[in-house]
């Protein structure tokens, strides 16, 4: 399937339909970086979005929300800045989760996940900023560190996940307007997103 | 064993019955890979079946399923159609223990077994999908996380099987009647399998 | 030891008694050949026995029972054709236990020991046959899945040495009388073996 | 991310401005740097101090308190030294949270963190210095000898941090003068902090 | 110390006087071999005594009881034979025991209890000897069986040295005769051996 | 660190304050030392002192308790003579303890506590001298097998540790004496020992 995928990419397709994608998976990966657009949007500590697409990019997969590089990430970011940054990161599969129902989540998230889950197991193993754990440095190469971490750092991600359908959840419209314009345009630049977002009242 | 099975194969059987398998395990070939129909049809989310065969293929055993590639599998699934996927693959198990009881079920079941907790694996580990361990990314280099992981993929595997399960018991009559000709024509195309469900009013 | 006994073997030794082993030694290796052929008579399924033999051969220790290869074993073996298969395996321990005592076991049943637990393991991890573990493929890589298979395995194991006694010692005389042949005729073929079952009424 | 950084560095800034930092991070660097600072002459036993720095330092992060080297720490030191020198170490950390609250901990803690645990690990592991696993020396070569010193490791940095935490929130008005004085100069030398600490008349 | 002893060794001593031994020590050795004589006469199963000796031999440490090497050993050893090995290569221990009490056990018993450690493994984990795990192979790479088969070999190792020390304490006589004609003549054939037990009545 | 301190010996240093210690630091390695020396005469099982020195030699560190090889330990010792070892290899930290207090034992314990540490290592694993684990050999290749013998080696430590405490208490006197000799002469032989124990009646 990998060499299949990448084969109809060199072909360098145009769009999503050109990949055989349904109308239906389209509109689901819309809502998805709707949703990383929203969440970035409501609590990305001055994140910049760049762009938000659905024009398939060689080793991006189907959808792309694109923000200017923060080169002091992790190297300065506070506790609360990086439980945001999970918030971002778990949103696309919030935005599907709110609109399509927990059992048509797709496979998509799998991605956001790790890098979610990245961040929590610093957060738990290097920064010391788990409850239950609390302050010691675990190295990752033992086993049994391995797994204290792994539910430490899963009660984080609970925590955050549930915060980003709280954002989701109450962000219906707009993100109803943002999907739709990424549907119709393929490609939202930065204006093209504030725009949609102005239209949002509730924002 | 595996060195016989080649020899076997390379001097071209052309039948089940050149390999030395008897008339009953032919039968029982011809219900497991009756079972993968039926699920596909009930339950393939549109799998596009090319043909079931009871020829003996190189690398493929005794009796084979064929379907349209679906170069999107897992990279856009929804959570739903992963568990479709896992029923249509412990199929051929469900028809053998609905047609011969438990204990007669066949080591044929292996392949799909793998396959199936293939699936149900990335569902827990890396898409989230599993109630017991929930929102976190698992690093399957680990020892822990694998028996974690294997826990909760055999919960997702019971609760498909027993919707094989149910799915097979239910369309006994369609069963009967594609076990009747693949063992009459041993190669049914697409054609030939609609023809077959056709004639199952139930369906 | 193991050089020692290479030693012996390559001087080509014609008998047990040309190997140094005493006359009750060799009675109680009789008794074991005998188990297994008795066990593959009663549940072998079809199995097609070649000799018995108590003549040293190289690699191949002290007795042998010779069955015709089934090519299809363990790829289109039944469930219970498998249980068989492991009570077959472990009849030459069940008879000696029922003949001499538990305490008196020798160590020629290690060989038999490690083939029947690579079947009950294939039971448990790869065709989902147990009911402790159930329905999922078991990476047998992993410490965790090997420890957890293991215990299965030795449920399976312990069920079908049950029947291995039960069906040993309901044929003792059958037994007494292969064991005798295989101690006056050292060699037995298929037709002195069935010659021999034939005198045994009670089968 | 790593590569942007060590470009940005090469490009020899002279202030953390000019790495792109904002005023109120500059800030909070300068409150972690002052906890070190304090902590050093409250609980240092005898360190000297060298200087302390906002300047940035090629593979010396955002920060820097500089310290006579002490070539007989841990060959001679006692168990009570060991305890204060993780004080010092978690002083940073302890500032930020007294000054910015839990939530605003930021990631430079990680480093300092790493090196207490390595006391801590040695304390437990080598000198026998830990009630719970008491006077024996552990191989940290095996897993299970890992998990238990770092169980016990996390126990003293508690202890330790609690400590920190008190000696800090005791010396508010210094803390605070000394970041005024850090974020003013940018580099303290021995004599600056001395006549600093000196104001402070509480301590 | 190590290559000391090879240093003292290739000098060729021809006594353990020679390699500095208290009288103590060697009277302490000479029960320890006195111990498996007695073992191997009372439950040797026929194993034949060579000689036994308190002169140094290169890479046989203080004292040797050579026995007829048994090729058949632990290929056709029945349960029973397997724990009388165990008594007799636990049998230097008991003497020790018996005879000086339990804090004066010398460390010259380590590698009779690596042997006997290795036949009781072997019982557990191949032959199915073991009552706490019963029949079932254990593949000794794995961390796991690995504890659950030392476990178990402890039982079969403590029942047996019970059994060891009620053999030595019941022929204490016999021990100090045995003792006796070590100290006095350092080597003892086979012949000399006979004649010493046959001064003992109550064998 | 490490080469620092070897810079330092390699200008070759007559004396601890060339070190740079500090006088009460010199003062705590003397007791340390005399706690050895003291061990050593009071349950050294007739070990023969050489000399106990506070000059730095390379690769000695900070003190010195020399004593003539005894090329049997280990290979004759008896269980009781090892744990008297053990007493001789704890007795500088309980000197430390005794005289300093808990918190100002010193890192200098480190290697004493490493070899005791091997020394009950090998009496749990080796030669079934812990009643915890009893008569087995332990494959420490194994993580379970060293967690296991890790906690019956800390019995015995907190045993005999209990056991030095007890010796150097009761000989606070001799103690002082030996401390005192060794601060003023830095430097004493077999006879300067035996005459510094002289002068304390209470031995």
């Amino acid at each position: 399937v990998a060499g299949f995928w990448k084969g109809i990419l060199s072909r360098r397709p145009r769009s999503l339909e050109d990949l055989g994608l349904s109308r239906e998976t389209i509109r689901q990966i819309a809502y998805h970086e709707a949703g990383h657009v929203l969440a970035t949007h409501l609590c990305g500590d001055g994140d910049t979005l760049v762009y938000a697409s659905l024009i398939p990019e060689r080793k991006c997969g189907y959808g792309l929300v694109k923000k200017m590089p923060n080169p002091h990430f992790m190297l300065t970011s506070t506790r609360r800045e990086l439980e945001n940054a999970i918030v971002v990161k778990l949103a696309g599969r919030a935005a599907e989760e709110v609109i399509f129902g927990k059992d048509e989540i797709s496979t998509g998230c799998g991605h956001d996940l790790a890098a979610a889950t990245s961040v929590a197991t610093k957060m738990v193993a290097f920064w010391g900023f788990s409850e239950g754990i609390g302050l010691v440095s675990i190295d990752l190469e033992t086993a049994a560190g391995v797994l204290e971490v792994r539910e430490e750092a899963g009660k984080i991600l609970a925590t955050q996940y549930a915060k980003a359908l709280d954002i989701i959840g109450e962000s219906r419209h707009a993100l109803n307007d943002m999907a739709a314009s990424l549907i119709e345009k393929r490609f939202l630049t930065a204006e093209d997103i504030r725009r949609t977002l102005g239209k949002s009242a509730s924002l």
